[in-house]
């Protein structure tokens, strides 16, 4: 099933950007009055006919749409920190958005070798993947916060179920699985923190747990930091499935 | 902490290979007389004293040994079908090593595109795997074979859990979330099938029932070949944590 994007929806209208026209036109070689499928990157899939077909901006006329196409019965917002080598983190974003999850943000913890991040790659990655993967939902990409700041931002949010995911141990507070404390969760909006290689310091995980987060582990296995955020995502996918 | 993996092992002198001797000596420095600590690839992890310090062959005497180090408490074999791109396939293998598993399989299915497959890349990603996530016990790499050969193979065994993953709807066996299937499994050697981006022909999924099969679905997203493969191993990772 061939799906296009439009972040450009005014009224009934729907047109598509230079990349996703030279596509639909060049390489597909769709004409005006064909139909099409287009995802708003919102959760709805749109039913259209193109009007112009030109291969720097298509206009499309909107003839039907369905709301919450491919959608999961979650939210999740994973704040993971980026790896060193870039292609793992970007695989991620791809495979956990297969899966199924909401929102990304990239979070530079005190023990990050990475500082930086682009997340314009990233992004379109995310929209490839739900293309792929047949959700009319992209995942946010929010641009890199420090991990304290992200912490900080989520303080407020009470009815969320906010994890954290660190190694060390830590006698005053013992962590439980991830899957047993999701399982005991009845609500649907989940936030998980993974660190990066070098783990979330001392001080990153105490914030956190006065910010309301509950410490969990993934398990037995030792897993690189882009394995244990999939791990994660997998987690609550299983944990509605 | 720093593994060495040694295949030759008798009485109790382990011996590393030439790429194992070369990075023991010229790139960690190690001399006669260090202790290092060696994997033998079936669970068993061996601290050593470095007998002879030759880049070409390091000797090692065996100091101690620790069974089950690193290990999981089920038994899983992946029989999975080799992707178009074999990043893919090995990603999935690298990855599914992390979370735990014991024997991969690549299975050639009538919609299979790729038809051969080098075993000896994927090996080596596993050995590295298993180190770098701290497991003694290197998962198998068989060589490939075709879906129906694999099947009939799979016919005898009684006391294992058998799971095909296909994508199409059969009215006449309706498939389970492999999530309830493993809930509802006693024991702990599980096989799991998943087939090619053509996924598996019908004919092929007749004749794994016919042999023991138990048909599951992934859930609702739609995962390309290797993310399937990836969590449906989380799954079974999940259903013994």
């Amino acid at each position: 099933m061939e799906l296009f994007y439009s972040h450009e929806i005014e009224g009934n209208i729907c047109h598509l950007d230079q990349d996703e026209s030279g596509h639909c036109i060049k390489v597909l070689r769709h004409r005006s009055g064909d139909e099409i499928s287009v995802i708003d990157g919102c959760g709805t899939l749109l039913r259209c006919r193109i009007l112009t077909d030109s291969p720097k901006g298509v206009d499309a006329e909107i003839l039907a749409a369905e709301k919450d196409w491919g959608c999961h019965p979650y939210r999740l917002h994973m704040a993971v920190c980026p790896t060193k080598n870039n292609d793992r983190f970007e695989w991620f974003a791809e495979k956990a958005c297969e899966i199924g999850f909401d929102e990304l943000t990239p979070t530079i913890g005190e023990h990050s070798e990475r500082k930086v991040l682009k997340t314009s790659r990233v992004g379109k990655i995310l929209v490839s993947a739900a293309k792929q993967s047949l959700k009319a939902a992209i995942p946010v990409i929010n641009e890199p916060v420090a991990v304290k700041d992200f912490i900080r931002s989520c303080a407020g949010e009470s009815t969320s179920l906010k994890l954290i995911a660190y190694c060390f141990e830590d006698e005053r507070v013992p962590r439980r699985s991830i899957k047993e404390v999701l399982d005991g969760f009845e609500g649907s909006d989940i936030t998980i923190m993974i660190g990066p290689e070098g783990d979330f310091s001392h001080a990153e995980a105490e914030a956190a747990l006065e910010a309301g987060f509950i410490p969990v582990h993934l398990g037995a296995s030792r897993l690189r930091t882009e394995t244990a955020a999939l791990t994660a995502a997998a987690s609550v996918y299983f944990r509605y499935m």
